[in-house]
């Protein structure tokens, strides 16, 4: 009869346990991804960086690895190779909204997410898009959609959001300038609260920026928007 | 002898739910603040907020009281009074780090900071400083500590830290055509992944900024640089 007694108390203190290593694994879920970078960068490298599968995202210990022959420093870890590293880490889509575009090698990454068959869409500000250095028509021509403001308003944005989790957001425009000679910031985060109202405006913005939806006459209709 | 088993039972099963109780309000901390304002925003009297005290920290269902006789829409919750009033909400400082700043509501919003004894600490763009319709030179003159970069970098962010745990960062200058103009963003948090690389950031720059600490001759010294 004791045994009985002792092996139900057991059950109910192991169940008891049980329990609470459940609730430890349910109310402790994976801290979203945070991270904050700042320009200027040191110059280096990104050469490997376009070659690196889409599940390379970066982590905190990652150091390059090198076979460029360039004179760039190499095996060097940046602000904006890790930037860049984001970026180049969407596997099924990128939203850029961004005010002023003319870096190259943000450029060539998202070409590279282009032809990786990687769901790319970019929203400009019109005056911007007519600017000499400008990459937008570089994107337009390999058939990226790309859209601008249709009124009066100036598009200043600077933000990302890949895959439709990772925001990508700050004071930085997409300019060799701004990552190599101002003091900028971007901050990375995965926060649902954070990258939430981002899509939402990304869409909402894209939808207002459609020729096809503008209520304005067709001749009107800017010349510099596609898609 | 059955109830002494029973009873035993009992405060084994009792003990077990506190212990999932308590651990249940262990593991679920407060969530940091999280929100995004979206810019152009609505014009909307701001008066009442500058009288409001610092606790007033703004709230999902905040609407604004009026007792204001001027023209604009009174009652209205906007982005920017959304803004304000977290800036607003210091209470014992308030670090400052902007490319441009030339509005007025933001401006006398940083006075009333400082005349209720926030230590305020102002960074902003060198060749900014200069330019006509900047507030700096006002906040310099009511003994607000203002610094600017001493180099050719362009100081290009637009972020503020309020009492050393609330982020507001975006693309959004501190001027009119910003918050009235723009299509601009601002996020605000509490996360300390994301509040810790900026206060960092800050005090690296502020001392770097430091004319004293500067290693240049003195009258190559800044001469718009106080405190």
């Amino acid at each position: 009869m004791w045994t009985v007694k002792v092996v139900g108390l057991g059950v109910v203190a192991f169940s008891s346990l049980e329990l609470i290593v459940w609730l430890l694994r349910r109310l402790r879920p994976e801290r979203p991804r945070n991270e904050v970078l700042f320009f200027p960068s040191e110059l280096a490298c990104v050469e490997h960086l376009y070659t690196l599968p889409p599940s390379a995202a970066p982590s905190a210990s990652a150091a390059p690895s090198h076979s460029c022959l360039c004179s760039l420093p190499h095996g060097v870890e940046t602000s904006f190779s890790r930037f860049l590293r984001h970026v180049l880490s969407a596997s099924s889509s990128l939203d850029l909204c961004v005010f002023a575009f003319s870096n190259m090698d943000l450029s060539r990454a998202v070409l590279v997410l282009h032809s990786r068959g990687v769901t790319v869409r970019v929203l400009s500000d019109k005056n911007y898009i007519a600017i000499t250095g400008t990459q937008i028509g570089v994107l337009r021509k390999a058939g990226i959609c790309v859209r601008s403001n249709g009124n009066s308003v100036h598009m200043h944005h600077k933000f990302a959001v890949v895959d439709g989790r990772l925001l990508l957001t700050g004071s930085l425009n997409w300019t060799l300038n701004a990552v190599q000679n101002n003091m900028e910031n971007i901050l990375i985060t995965e926060e649902p609260d954070l990258v939430r109202p981002f899509i939402k405006e990304f869409c909402r913005l894209w939808e207002h920026s459609d020729p096809v939806r503008r209520h304005k006459p067709a001749a009107r209709v800017d010349a510099g928007t596609q898609g």
